[in-house]
């Protein structure tokens, strides 16, 4: 990132203390911990016969906090691993406040009741996703932007993460419990949005930085291994109840291991390298967890995922060989870590995947799974195509308020000192 | 491994495609999801008292599938920092087809009803198990085959293992729940007579490659602690329910840190070196963990696991130091990462073990445990010795099938382009 | 380390032998396992209902043991990372030794009925807690003391550990669950004085080391993330049964984020450099859990947490800019891993908190908590001050322990070859 100087190191520093104590008295004015529905209850057998209070549309699991935590934070890892030791720190600085903002936001629209907030188990899930999205929308301006920019970033894309995925999951009914719209697909465009604003003309110093930007091999290969270990759990995290859950799990595990497979397959064509990169079979993870997003837990057959997955394994390769420097030289979009490739468009696939399969889903297909996976549709209140349509919609939604916010952002950006002060006009041309 | 030149990527590219497609139609095929008991019900109390139906004599462990896999894959970390971040990428691409042929193969002997394989979490375990034994297979050629070699090494091995791990846990009623006579005698023995077979005239050039394969230190460090966090689990994944299963955590636990202290009992006896080496350290892990695999739920004793741990911390020092010079020279055999002192001999040792205990296992010392350690023989169908016979016989299958394996194997391989047509005379010599 | 000649490589040869030989003598003689209450039980449903017998006045967490002791070696994870991959060999030696050697003593404090040892899930965890004081006691005295000193210190640093965690826990019934006192500060202060009483002439020698014991990022970004996994599981992993558990995982959750926003904040302003170095950010995440090991179950309110982590991370930028240079021309005390400022002082901030709460514990504001965390309270058979009084003398009693038994130690250090002869006086000047 940009060398700052005493000044800039000195506004890092008010800039968090202002946060961290703003954050301090909105907690201690609204957070509670929730009173009575402990995750520890339900691993006592005799307490778990009585439901806990669905959170939205989407129930999510009630297990036990350390094990939601750790499997959500291998997310983290793996965007560690990608971005390389160097942004490392920033990238931590990002989830230590994403966590915290995020938090009382979703308190805000999903658990005040009587004027506070009750933070239970299942809030830190819903907070490690959106620390996820600012993550991935931080991926694509790494090394341009200053500490500073990047977490009034991550404020705004919290932010706007929250709202999206209140209005997708909560009022609409929208099934994505694994994010490949809220999470993947949104932060990979709004961070897109910002980087297109972002274009300054000392560009052309970041393509060797992004060169550089290859880590050690073994920083990669610990990352890939941990996407493997603990993702497939993280996208099953906030799944329904019960039957559901394993679904996600195993597609997604086997939509890993066909997306490996589809890099073996198309990189040897598309590269000369005699060996495959390391952070190749790290981005064929990524893309496969991404569009397993939304479909994991609908997916009824596992030869789905293992198309799915080998689809999206493809996506990377052929993303980096030629939409990549298509988007840098034509539309004006650096894309540093590659987030769409990786993120972006395998989270619309995914999202396109879902919209199918909300389509196809029947009772006969589903049994008693249709209930968890497609709470409305189960009751009769919604219909097929109408669930199907939403998916669709939820897509468009995202992608719009990405976009948008993404302008607005980047225009926050640059009207900040030592930029020219240039506005959403260029964003929309 | 071998510099492989355009024809060479595009064969490997070819291959993964047919193998990945033909996968895709068997899966479409035959593969659907388990209808009615999926792991995530037994999280659920009010679910949990209808038994799930036995896979085998070996009743697995039904818990929260992601769970199961994360512990499956500390296998892959332990292995991938031993081989080290060169050879990270074929070690993937080795799992990722390995879990799918083994989903596969074991679908049909074990869960095929109906004309329908019936995919759970348990699978995956199994699964993961097969991935195994085909890494530790890879490890005594690495370097030495290329990546197209590899993988059709990986589809008879795990082909090999499932058949050889059907006829002896199910057939045959063998106790080996950790895998120390299927996973990692079967698994070494195998990779050694396939190297055996390689030897060929520009095997000098490996021994420096050989010394260059001990990684950095730090990757040597994340991998013997996943090791330590990870493998305890592992072994006791597939043990029978409840009470026998934390004696095959608690034994392995102890098992590594007796052998630990043997490495730094040895290794200052046999090396000059000042300070021990962390791959020491792993080594001695490693071994400590494969002569716990069968006899971790046996032991009813926690010295006995020191002790066991003890002696098989002892095997790796004087292996590298006197039988690995004593393999290459005399009987022409590499061995590129030492599978053979560190999976193969203490996999050995533990299935003799675990015969010695199956030789005094009474309903005295065992109490309400004998049923699900060794079900034949609390319900009297077998006799003390008949076991004890049978776990002794299991380790003599095993190392009979893996040898002609191994001879098959190396057979075809030496068969392909651009090597001479030597035979299997020269495997049974 | 010293560069040790043959006699001294025979020395730690012998030593560990030794140790292991008679540690497996004391496991056949005395360690059985648990018979009845084997942790698996508690999996299944139907079983759970009998109540596990107490230990102590600390009812522990039944559950697997696998993800027990997970959990409990993220600990190691992060120490190792902390001291650097060339010292992990004796890392793990240390942990290897200090696990046996706790559960023996423990288990003669705990578990001893009908002359036998029961060995048990819960028994490993607090195995890892003598583990882990044992790791941060050698933190201090890293590199200035041979395996074979280190060994020795371990061996009187979990006697000690294990006595004083004894009278504290169960004699006095002082609630600690995560280790504030027990760990944190008394493996922090016996470690400094050991250091003290081990202070050479060839000490400026150290100043050097101690600057290039800065890791390479790697290996403190992986550490890093180990802790924010692995740790908030690792601090409840002792609390009490049911509903104070997720508070203490929420709460290290909430404590570490506002800590590292602390060193944000503070670093900037002390040091010139440019950007954070990941060191310090895991300094702020170690900081954090040890003010949280005391109070972590005890905090009703999430901004409470907020609170104590923001002060814990301002400890260790300040301790390393303005302490360690004092300790080390004034008191001569080298430190070289700085587990004074990361361990010690929050360690002890951890208890004045604890303190705090007990003195407002009250019935309103914990409700059917009260009964969980401090069991005397809500049996009425202990006031409030009583209690507060007691976590405070708790401190005191654990820091003169660490003061006398690290002069012990020291003593025995310095009578050893090689060494003057200088005595306990200058410990007490």
């Amino acid at each position: 990132m940009a060398e700052p100087g005493a000044t800039s190191r000195l506004r890092l520093s008010g800039l968090c203390f202002l946060l961290q104590t703003f954050t301090i008295l909105l907690f201690a004015a609204f957070v509670r911990f929730s009173p009575e529905s402990g995750p520890g209850l339900c691993s006592q057998p005799l307490n778990c016969s009585r439901r806990i209070q669905d959170w939205g549309s989407q129930p999510p699991r009630f297990r036990d906090a350390h094990i939601q935590t750790l499997l959500g934070f291998g997310f983290l890892v793996a965007f560690l691993s990608r971005y390389g030791p160097g942004s490392a720190a920033i990238s931590i600085l990002v989830v230590a406040f994403a966590i915290q903002w995020a938090l009382l936001l979703q308190g805000f629209l999903h658990q005040f009741r009587n004027g506070k907030i009750h933070l239970g188990a299942q809030s830190m899930v819903r907070a490690d996703f959106g620390a996820a999205a600012a993550l991935i929308s931080t991926g694509a301006v790494l090394g341009r932007v200053n500490p500073v920019q990047t977490l009034l970033l991550t404020l705004l894309g919290v932010t706007l993460f929250t709202l999206n995925e209140y209005t997708l999951l909560t009022l609409l009914g929208v099934s994505d419990s694994g994010g490949s719209v809220t999470v993947h697909a949104f932060g990979a465009y709004f961070g897109l949005l910002v980087s297109r604003l972002l274009r300054q003309p000392h560009g052309e110093q970041r393509e060797e930085q992004q060169d550089t930007g290859h880590q050690p091999d073994v920083f990669v290969v610990v990352g890939t291994i941990s996407l493997w270990i603990f993702w497939p759990g993280f996208t099953s995290a906030t799944t329904a109840h019960g039957s559901a859950e394993p679904w996600a799990v195993l597609n997604t595990y086997l939509s890993m291991a066909a997306s490996t497979m589809a890099t073996f397959v198309l990189s040897p064509v598309l590269y000369e390298q005699s060996t495959l990169r390391m952070v190749q079979i790290q981005d064929a993870a990524v893309a496969a967890v991404a569009v397993m997003g939304m479909a994991g837990e609908m997916l009824v057959t596992p030869f789905g995922a293992l198309i799915a997955g080998f689809l999206a394994g493809l996506i990377p390769p052929l993303g980096f060989r030629f939409l990549t420097p298509f988007l840098r030289s034509r539309l004006k979009i650096q894309d540093t870590c590659g987030v769409h490739n990786v993120h972006g468009l395998p989270g619309v696939l995914g999202a396109l995947l879902g919209t199918l399969l909300a389509a196809l889903a029947t009772a006969d297909a589903y049994g008693g799974r249709l209930e968890p996976v497609f709470p409305l549709l189960a009751r009769g209140s919604r219909t097929r195509t109408g669930q199907a349509l939403l998916q669709l919609s939820a897509l468009l939604l995202s992608l719009l308020l990405a976009a948008l916010g993404g302008c607005l952002t980047g225009e926050l950006y640059l009207g900040g000192p030592g930029r020219g002060p240039r506005g959403c006009a260029r964003c929309c041309r």
